[in-house]
């Protein structure tokens, strides 16, 4: 019989079409990680059995048994209450008012925390990237969409309904297009990755001319961000404006943050930085100096994680040992 | 001989125009209080000499004597390092790196705290103004500038240069006009007094109609907030367009501040909404639910300081109490 005390972690990225499910020691190593589809479509039952499974598989990858796991957390791309376990509203899921945390724990057998995936995804870079653990830092992730994670005191800051944090949303332009949610020229309208992409094809349809009809033919529907930087390299120059601006937008919010929050730390991540960080953090930098009002920016560091998609993973567990660690 | 035990406190409200000092009891009650103009020109000596003289005519004025003092607060017009009692930079005086609090304290020989003025107001607003005392709150000041205060876990929150709050900096519309630093369209350059006479300066000089003209002539250089209350009370169209569009981007502001920070309150203030709230707050209050994520807005609590001019010293006496709560 093998010796089963407690001393791993599991992450779980809980997304729109995919589960990742990761094992870490104490200190956050990565030991295995596990993927499956998520299947949302089927139901909110039918995702927490695979979300049972995936753990559990990646338990079994790592050749450890349930017993040996202190703790799981779930980042989850939602409006969520951690304190109560509850998913607020999950739009890509379609679910509303969820009590994730609950069910997780009866079929997992396992203590569970929940998170919304931005938030989990700053703690991720915190514990992982940041070495002198600052005492304050924002997360900006731009993926499909743009969340953000705020970091105060060395923990994480929720506001009165739990859901601060979401840049994406915030308005830098009111002539830009508008947001699925009503107003124009929000963050994500501008350097979010269905706004590059529909960008994109607007300026197609207008006639306008770009190497990624050579690939995709006419209708981009099928584009990916790793797309975007073959194409900038080929010397696209419909891609680079695109980008160029993308990454603007996204250095006047770093500027705004830093006027406002003036956090020790801000770092980008998400897929669109991910494949394109090259390419858009020198731009992000230049305007972020240009936005900053004089003097309040000194020693503040601006920087891309370099964990792509596993800030998320990586979050989910340290949301799993902090909550381990109160537990304790 | 008069009994002398310390149970009074401070508030001074360092202006670019003028000082104003009040002396408050332990519950921050108003004693009495004092005014008299900066005369910044004069340099940095002669305005701590003046500091010091409109304080003692403060105490003078309640009977008390200056050992009957636990501790003066002072809000300044700048970046403030509360910390080592630094004012950094204080354009509207001309002051760089002035060792305010120990000059103070020296002509003074009282405990003295510095803050940065519109942090001083938020904590003015906050403890005369909010019995709940919330974990967290927004304080907006709207007068010739912009400014705000962020208090989160029931504190000050001031960031990694000690300067966050810069509210009024942060870039709401691109398209708008160029601010005194560089950017263009942000929060101040719409919604702050000079820009509104501003707008209502280049409408007359493009032939615009305006009520303001009959007491002004063609050039408003001394137009005061007062005279745009009356003009919209007497049907003044351009005056209540150009105020409508002020609080119209003071709502989107507040919008973005409750999906980025959800802070339980936010307070507006300063002398554009103490004489202009009660046109504006209905348009605050519209725009903001226009702005705000649906569902992450409830139970924020959005309403105008009731203090003007008040909340400053009150704000600065409530920094002196919270300086000698920790000394004792």
């Amino acid at each position: 019989m093998s010796d089963t005390s407690p001393d791993h972690f599991v992450g779980v990225d809980l997304g729109a079409t995919k589960i990742l499910a990761a094992v870490y020691d104490m200190e956050l190593n990565l030991q295995g990680k596990m993927k499956l589809s998520t299947k949302a479509d089927r139901g909110c039952k039918e995702v927490i059995d695979r979300i049972t499974r995936c753990v559990h598989e990646a338990i079994d990858e790592c050749d450890l048994e349930p017993e040996q796991i202190c703790h799981v957390g779930v980042g989850v791309p939602a409006a969520v209450d951690p304190l109560e376990g509850r998913v607020i509203f999950a739009p890509n899921l379609n679910w509303r008012d969820e009590p994730l945390q609950k069910d997780l724990q009866s079929t997992l057998k396992l203590p569970v925390s929940i998170e919304n995936d931005c938030n989990a995804s700053t703690i991720g870079v915190y514990e992982r990237e940041l070495d002198g653990k600052p005492e304050s830092m924002l997360g900006i992730f731009i993926g499909t969409g743009i969340g953000g994670g705020i970091i105060i005191n060395r923990e994480l800051y929720s506001g009165f309904n739990r859901t601060a944090g979401e840049i994406g949303h915030t308005v830098l332009d009111l002539s830009g297009r508008k947001s699925k949610w009503g107003p124009h020229g929000t963050f994500e309208t501008f350097s979010g990755r269905q706004s590059i992409y529909a960008r994109l094809q607007e300026a197609v349809d207008a006639g306008k001319k770009t190497s990624l009809t050579e690939l995709h033919g006419p209708n981009l529907a099928n584009l990916r961000s790793g797309d975007l930087r073959k194409a900038i390299k080929r010397g696209d120059e419909l891609v680079r404006a695109v980008v160029h601006d993308a990454a603007r937008y996204a250095g006047i919010v770093c500027g705004n943050m830093i006027n406002l929050l003036n956090p020790e730390v801000i770092a980008l991540g998400g897929g669109v930085i991910e494949a394109l960080g090259k390419e858009m953090m020198p731009i992000i930098q230049k305007t972020t100096g240009e936005y900053t009002l004089p003097g309040v920016g000194e020693g503040i560091h601006l920087f891309a994680s370099k964990l792509g998609d596993h800030a998320g993973i990586i979050g989910a567990a340290a949301v799993a040992r902090r909550a381990f660690a109160r537990r304790t």
